[in-house]
């Protein structure tokens, strides 16, 4: 029947049903929970006609030409490029840390000196870790890397991760860079750009093909079994032998046997407003003030132009399995113990002969798109492309 | 594994599995060879953020407090009232032909004249089918009735029908009445409006529950074979010994055993254009001129803000099964032959006692949407409601 069954309609799913659907002439399944594909990527008409993305801003940014091109296969772009503000001291300045956000926020006699200290230590449109100028002997310096530290990161990290500020390491935050140039975009990435008509479009694109079924409002579990002392698969009651692919949490996958991995997840507040624009640019960062971390304008985002406008603000949260206004995992929290744990899992993974996990969740890892893209190409090549 | 299959997330589809879920407690499986739920009354927002009927305009209009009060749990509701002109002589006049489109297109002595014994014969706020003005011996009455067949019906029937206008039965066209009113909406239903948040949004929370899934982008017969001697069912390589309901064409459930039914086509041809409104009604007829029948344009439906509008033209054209752009199937064509061969499929179907059918393709019957909405009901009520 079907050659093989993927789990998870995000970008690792839908690159893969798509490779071995039109490569592999394979006929593929791909089993979702949510009722629509394109996982985290999703992005929709809102009640007022105003795109947005369900699940947060997501912006498209990559060096990679061949994933780059790859899409460009199932969508048009538009060029777009990202900034961010973050509000500081009652000021909207632009983050990374930059030169412009200097002059914003400093005084002139001091922000000229830093420039020039800066530009001299460094070099013009470099990216410095603040945690480089605190190594140096130098007052201003590291006057500024703590100014930085305190103003722009701690809090909103503190936020992100629900820790008191005097519990995150200064040791990851200060990885943190300060950009040394007046380029206020978030990303330099050569290819920047959203599809045309919107992310979801792209997956309904790239899976639009006569040997791939979709199964949506379908958790797998429900659907496939797998005996994790035998190795074998039963689909709908019936075994199983052809390839696994499974993109979601790996944990759920081998029953939470070495233990659950701990997420941590967001909620998105939406609000429509009857005015033109909210915001100067697409997000605004609240490092310091309110509970949430961001505001996202989408407008900016779709160029749209409609009488209202439609924001959201992020709650960081914590992830309950159980709970359905915080059980979407939206980022893996990395602790040594964890790193065990996956490590264990990902060992245990390698004896399931038919079974590939690929993606953010199957494989515990941040991954932007376009490197979801590339980890999947790389997977069909590496396990699926030549016959046998 | 699952209880009941449903082929068909349109709304004979979609009514049954929310009620097999929520009142049976079944597991049920929708599957749909389009990429969507929601079958003909499928709406999405365009690329320019116009909420756009992709298969037609669809207007819910209704009598049926019953059903009006089903979707009520799944929608909230904007009060619509439908109109639509048609474009006669250079002029566009209400339809169905009424006493203001008697004074816009006839001068005013003959206008007035037509009123007074329109009124005088039939009463007020009364429907007359021309047939009817034709039987009266009356020079100016059987102008009228011609002037409405020629003018509104006949050229619109053939192109509907893809027929030469002299082939058209006077007969049947006959019926079309003459409303004598100055209403100029296209229904006098009692609850008429639009699913505040679109059709597809209606569909969504229907099939919403944690024990339906659906499968799109599947063609039924991919997944699921029914032995027509024996009445034997399998479901993905698998015997299926649950309940199996079926909304699509009757005659491809069963292999065209007595032949195919013969069905109309449309061909939609969408353009946005940077206006912001192309034409005063939702929906205007070309009974006339041109190759289409009409142009509707959504935001008077959507009621949305927007710099442009997006319009549709319609093109009726033959019915294909095998060619991409002319393989849906719109309304049924009927005829004594085919109604003897429909006939001969419904008793056929008798004979399988876990199969039902229903919908405007499985019954071939055109029903609109509250009329889909009512049977479904029905059936389930009829031979699902109570423990088998
Ligand atoms: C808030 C936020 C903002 C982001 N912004 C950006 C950005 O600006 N730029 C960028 O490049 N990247 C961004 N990303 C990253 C991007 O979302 C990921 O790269 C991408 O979603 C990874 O794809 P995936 O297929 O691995 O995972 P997902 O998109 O998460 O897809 C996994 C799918 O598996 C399904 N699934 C899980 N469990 C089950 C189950 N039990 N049964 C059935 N189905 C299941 C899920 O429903 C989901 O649809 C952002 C991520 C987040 C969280
Ligand atoms: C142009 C047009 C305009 C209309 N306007 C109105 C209106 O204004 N008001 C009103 O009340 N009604 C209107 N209707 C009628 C309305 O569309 C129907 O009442 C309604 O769609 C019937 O629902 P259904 O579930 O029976 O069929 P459908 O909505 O057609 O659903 C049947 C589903 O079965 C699926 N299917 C078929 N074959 C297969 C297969 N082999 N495998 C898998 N899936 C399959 C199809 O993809 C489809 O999604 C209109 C209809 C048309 C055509």
């Amino acid at each position: 029947m079907f050659d093989t069954i993927i789990i998870g309609a995000g970008f690792a799913g839908a690159v893969l049903a798509e490779r071995l659907a039109t490569q592999r002439q394979q006929r593929v399944l791909v089993i979702d929970k949510r009722q629509h594909i394109g996982g985290n990527c999703y992005d929709c008409f809102d009640q007022h006609g105003v795109l947005i993305h369900q699940y947060g801003p997501h912006l498209f940014h990559t060096d990679n030409k061949q994933v780059f091109d790859y899409l460009s296969q199932f969508t048009e772009w538009r060029p777009y490029q990202h900034e961010v503000l973050a509000f500081i001291d009652g000021q909207k300045v632009p983050v990374p840390f930059n030169l412009n956000s200097l002059h914003s926020l400093l005084p002139k006699s001091l922000a000229d000196s830093l420039e020039l200290k800066l530009i001299d230590r460094f070099g013009y449109g470099v990216k410095v870790p603040i945690l480089e100028l605190r190594k140096i002997n130098d007052k201003e310096l590291k006057f500024l890397a703590d100014f930085i530290y305190e103003k722009i990161f701690v809090n909103y990290t503190a936020k992100q991760w629900g820790k008191k500020p005097e519990d995150i390491s200064a040791e990851v935050t200060g990885r943190v860079p300060v950009h040394i140039s007046r380029d206020n975009r978030y990303f330099q990435d050569k290819y920047q750009a959203i599809p045309a008509q919107g992310y979801t479009k792209v997956f309904q694109n790239m899976l639009d093909h006569p040997h791939i079924s979709v199964m949506l409002n379908t958790d797998f579990k429900d659907v496939f079994k797998l005996d994790l002392e035998t190795g074998r698969m039963q689909f709908m009651q019936s075994e199983f032998t052809g390839q696994f692919i499974f993109t979601g949490l790996i944990d759920e996958l081998f029953a939470s046997r070495f233990g659950e991995l701990p997420y941590r997840s967001l909620a998105f507040k939406f609000e429509h407003l009857s005015s033109q624009q909210f915001q100067e640019k697409t997000t605004v960062n609240y490092p310091n003030d309110y509970d949430f971390t961001r505001i996202t304008e989408f407008k900016h985002i779709s160029q749209q132009v409609t009488p209202g406008t439609t924001i959201v603000r992020e709650f960081p949260q914590d992830f309950e399995r159980d709970n359905p206004s915080r059980n979407i995992p939206y980022y893996p929290v990395f602790t040594d113990e964890n790193k065990q744990k996956l490590d264990r899992y990902l060992a245990f993974a390698e004896q399931f002969e038919n079974i590939t996990l690929v993606g953010r969740l199957a494989e515990n890892r941040y991954y932007d798109m376009d490197d979801i893209v590339a980890r999947a190409l790389h997977v069909f090549d590496a396990r699926f492309a030549s016959p046998g």
